[in-house]
Formats: C-alpha cells, sequence, structure tokens
C-alpha cells in the first residue's frame, strides 16, 4: 500500500491521456509533466498538471525529485491560463484522497481561472489563533518536536 | 510590475516570519523553503508552504527552479498534516490574485486536512465536455498553437 493509503487507479483517464489512447488538449510536456486543459472545465481556460509517471495517486506517495520536476511547471501553467482566459486571480487546487474531493486517482493539479464574484473556489473560514499547547501537539505528533 | 501584475507586499506578516521578527511553529524548513503551522487555522492541523525568497507575491512570478525547489517539499508537508491529524484526505490550495482569495501577497500554499462531510474545500461544478473551437481559441491564446 501507498504512505498516503490511496490506491492508485490503473484504469484512470489520465494515465491513458499518457499513452495516448485517449486525446487531450495538451498545452505543454517535459520529459516528467504534462500540462493539458479540462475536457469538463469548470471555468474557460481550467488547466491541469499531471506527472508522465504513473502509480503516484496521491501528492504524498510523490518522491520529491519528481514532484520538484513536475511542480516547476506550476508558474508556467498558470501564466498560460491568465493569458488565456484574462482571468482577474487563478488558484491551484490539489485533491488528495476521495474526502477531499479527489475524483481520478493519478496526482494532479487543477490551475483555475478566477474572476472576481465567480465562487469558484471557497474555502473554510480561519480560525482563532492556534494555542501553544495545541501547536506543540501537532508538531510532536509529526514527528519534528 | 511583476509579470502576473500582482505587486508584493513589502510589510507581509510572512516576510517577517522568514527575518524572524514574527513568531511560529516550524514544521520543517530548507535553504529555499519553510513549512510552519497557520497561526489562523482553517482545520487542525492546516499548514503552510513558502519560499524563503521574498519578492513573490504569485506562484506566477516564481522562477520554474525556485518553484521546484520549494513545492518538491509538498508531499513530506503533506504526509506530515496527515499524520498529525488522522485526516481522512489532503487538499492543497494556492491563491494568487485578490480575487482568488489570496490575502497575504507573499507566494504561499495551504495545506489542509480534510475529512468526510467537512466542506472545507468546495470548488464549483465540471461544465459540459469541452468544444474543439473553444480548445483550439484557447491554445491559441496561450500561444501553443
Amino acid at each position: 500500500m501507498s504512505l498516503s493509503g490511496i490506491p492508485y487507479d490503473d484504469d484512470n483517464v489520465f494515465k491513458k491521456i499518457i499513452a495516448g489512447t485517449v486525446p487531450s488538449y495538451k498545452i505543454f510536456e517535459t520529459e516528467h509533466a504534462l500540462a493539458f486543459l479540462d475536457a469538463f472545465p469548470m471555468a474557460k481556460g481550467h488547466a491541469l498538471l499531471i506527472p508522465k509517471a504513473t502509480g503516484y495517486a496521491s501528492i504524498m506517495d510523490m518522491p520529491a525529485d519528481v514532484a520538484g520536476e513536475v511542480l516547476k511547471e506550476l508558474p508556467r501553467l498558470a501564466k498560460h491560463v491568465k493569458d488565456a482566459s484574462g482571468c482577474d486571480g487563478v488558484n491551484i487546487v490539489h485533491n488528495s484522497g476521495a474526502d477531499a474531493g479527489q475524483v481520478v486517482f493519478h496526482v494532479h493539479f487543477h490551475v483555475l481561472p478566477r474572476w472576481k464574484g465567480d465562487n469558484l473556489v471557497k474555502l473554510g473560514k480561519s480560525g482563532s489563533m492556534i494555542a501553544k499547547d495545541d501547536a506543540e501537539a501537532l508538531l510532536k505528533a509529526m514527528g519534528v518536536r
């Protein structure tokens, strides 16, 4: 089982896009990464960045060097989305796990164009300031204290 | 002006955390990146990853090599958040621009623990399948066709 506990889906559509058996509107690719238009966009210009390496469902399972080689392309892709859509802002969103909204179990990053008032991405509210005891307990559970 | 059109805030709190003039609960740091607990967490275990380099408000303004050196740490941070919180899933969210929800104008990535039904991150709905003409127009506007 993977570190994340999230199994890779060997029949997922992004794997088929990488293999070329399902078509996509490619934006760019490198040795490690593929960027393409989302086929069912939440907004005009919605794009995806994925590793070409298969077997990783979650960001938690990607080796650091692979993550670096893929995610270094986020600035370029975000600029493409902004240039093509004329958006006011950009969100980058990654979902790891069904309870986090993941649907395709090959790691992917959404690049979403945003316009004032579109309500496309809504986050919860910030809480009150973290208490010292709670922070220390979290750091201890992370194994960093 | 930056590539993104989003100006850096020289008085932002993350710059002060990097400088050590504002305290933080540090999770880890590298030559390029700093990970720490969000001081006003949306959920227990909410963490942030930022570049130590200042001057970049938006992901769009980060050079690829800097983005790679920082974002290669996302797998490690996501695992820490999962280990400490016992969450079912993880979202990674980046906001570029006020209309995308950005509040602190030093580039940062949220790592958010998720539990079934918590409604912490809500995305818009996927649309219908993209039309060929629309896709081609977007790729042309990106300068890749």
